[in-house]
């Protein structure tokens, strides 16, 4: 199935009663949408909880957990924790919070342990490719230069996307890929899934919209039009 | 009034059930000792919206917060999201999570414009005599050597807490001195209040205690006795 | 003595022989305003072996040293070996290598040891107060967003510098205070010394000029000028 | 050609005379054993000049390079820079400095335009298959539990070269793969050959000798017999 992932970053929108509303009206188009279209909802940590207990149709993913153990680690979010919050996957490695190598080998198997789904952002292709030899669940391609700019990737560099698609698939041909990266109308979600990936990571498109709802419905109709 | 600020890290006790159970004793005891004794609950991020929904009588910190504004900041925790989530204070730079300088300086700054509590860790007392520069509302003395060992900090080297209060009150007189480091009975609790400081920073006498409820009431009482 | 402060960065002129054309320039200067201008050098790690064995007037401080002792750590620059390759100080917490404010305590201990000068930087007076704490030799002054502007602190934000001397002295009459970020012509260094510093951290004005001897000369100049 | 990494992390040895003593042995071993062993000294970024200068049968590579371009980076290392002071190679993603992904990206294609050699290390199978795709031109796996315990990864866990050889080998043919951590002996040398890996990785075992040029050439003797 076709994803919508929207990323709530830390934005003004991303904590509280702005973002429950938001968080309502993405499930609201998930039930809507169901079967055709999975809506993946990324809190920030301390609202998991909320947002796992508000949503009905949609995933909730963490944007991001530390690479460490249970124990002495005091300020980190642990994958265990999210988990516990109700998260049912988890973002790593996003431009915004990247991770060492090793790091996310670490988290991808300690995921893998907890039954926790993974998606890990990439800058390139090149990069794209190393990280679907590691086995995440999905990988989103998400050119740093472009991230807020409104400019999406799949009309400013096509290439990299569809190099993207053409170096993982060599190497992993489970992987969901999705495209990352200044998407922002329904026709950016329309270039995306014909460029060969399944779906889109989007933040300010979502989060700085006047009408979020309506933005999030765009999308999928989007995706399930392309898809089709 | 006198601390007693409970670290919950990252143990397994530190989210969910077993948290919340370790939660409601303290309050309990918060509670039993209102007007007496100050307890600062300071539980990982993804509980503090659940933490500070169950307690009545006590503080509820985050265990750190990241330097960024609101925006486009991926995975991170800021200021605004603990507060809303229900924290009326912050820890930060705990040796487990140490900030740089300057971040140190912005998250205060910031924490006073949100109107939120502030606790800053110091290694030594040559640190603390900086931080204090900087006015948090409190400050830890916690020689990270001794972190975790059961060997009180005001045992092992009362020395460092002794010359962190002196150096400490020469610069600023308002700041709450907490003795951190290895506290795990009543009488290092004492021992800590005699030393000259308004309390303590916990985290495994409590969250890996047979009966944490106990140990928080022993500490309690050892607080409130040494102080009077 | 009042210091010109010359850090190099990693420009394209900050090592080879365009370094070491610039290193002979500055030396020539040393030697003409000997007893009058301290001219200190920071060349990058690399360059400070043939940097130091090219100056007889000037000193050669690193640009940073890693926070860690010697041993296994692969990759670090440590304080004991800028010492053996000739410098006699080092900088810290330049705004593009910030430290954490117990590594700044941790180096400072060291290379008292060590026997080698101090330069930290501070990015606002409350942050230059706290490490004033921690005396080192000199501290700099340096907003971090006029750094490489060509727009001098000590026009655009005058008070900040004031404001640094006025806290820093409070607490420490020794140490050195610079002013950095956006020093580009002798009148900025000037009005530097007008403002109660005692010289200048420089670094585009010189590494990026057509003639930057010419330069070190006319600052140079400027701070015999100011200084009597 | 079967090659022989010695780190000199940052050791007492690794700077200064006591460096280039042992420098000055280890290329005389070079010369013995040219075209049959290729050896790599990786001094500290300080000593790179130096080391470069002394030698004529050793390559020199750097321990470490900072994933920075040229321009306002204070205390970073640059490639640029490691080569201008003669190192011909760059080894990055060591334990003691691990990198992020995209910066390891970033490095190795900066490195190829620059005409530097590349080595990256890694800690488990699946992270030198992830390398393997970014093309180095050496891996190294390390497993960071028994680097500098003096047992060698070839005995105590054989299984984690072997698998390494194979995952790489189904991705990369060309790249040279390492052995590290803990080797000690000619004979842990002899067992890494065997293993599959053309060559070994080695530190304390030689930095921290009695008879450095001893042990160098013991290592040497045992690759060009495991190697026949």
């Amino acid at each position: 199935m076709y994803v919508l992932a929207i990323n709530f970053k830390t934005y003004k929108t991303s904590y509280g009663l702005r973002a429950l509303s938001i968080v309502r009206e993405a499930d609201a188009v998930a039930k809507e949408y169901s079967g055709l279209v999975r809506v993946v909802l990324l809190p920030p940590a301390t609202e998991i909880l909320r947002v796992s207990n508000a949503v009905s149709y949609s995933s909730v993913f963490a944007q991001h957990v530390d690479p460490v153990e249970e124990g002495a680690y005091t300020g980190h979010v642990t994958a265990e924790m999210v988990k516990e919050a109700g998260a049912t996957g988890i973002m790593i490695n996003h431009s915004e919070k990247r991770l060492r190598l090793d790091e996310i080998s670490f988290i991808l198997s300690k995921a893998r342990k907890l039954g926790l789904e993974t998606l890990v952002c990439a800058d390139t292709p090149e990069v794209a490719a190393a990280i679907s030899i590691l086995n995440p669940h999905m990988l989103a391609i998400e050119p740093p230069e472009l991230i807020g700019t409104g400019i999406p990737v799949s009309k400013a560099k096509p290439e990299v996307v569809t190099v993207t698609v053409s170096r993982v698939r060599e190497i992993n041909k489970d992987v969901t890929i999705l495209t990352g990266a200044g998407i922002t109308t329904g026709d950016d979600v329309t270039a995306a899934i014909k460029l060969g990936t399944q779906g889109v990571l989007v933040a300010s498109a979502v989060m700085k919209a006047q009408e979020p709802g309506k933005v999030i419905k765009e999308m999928s109709e989007s995706i399930v039009k392309a898809s089709t």
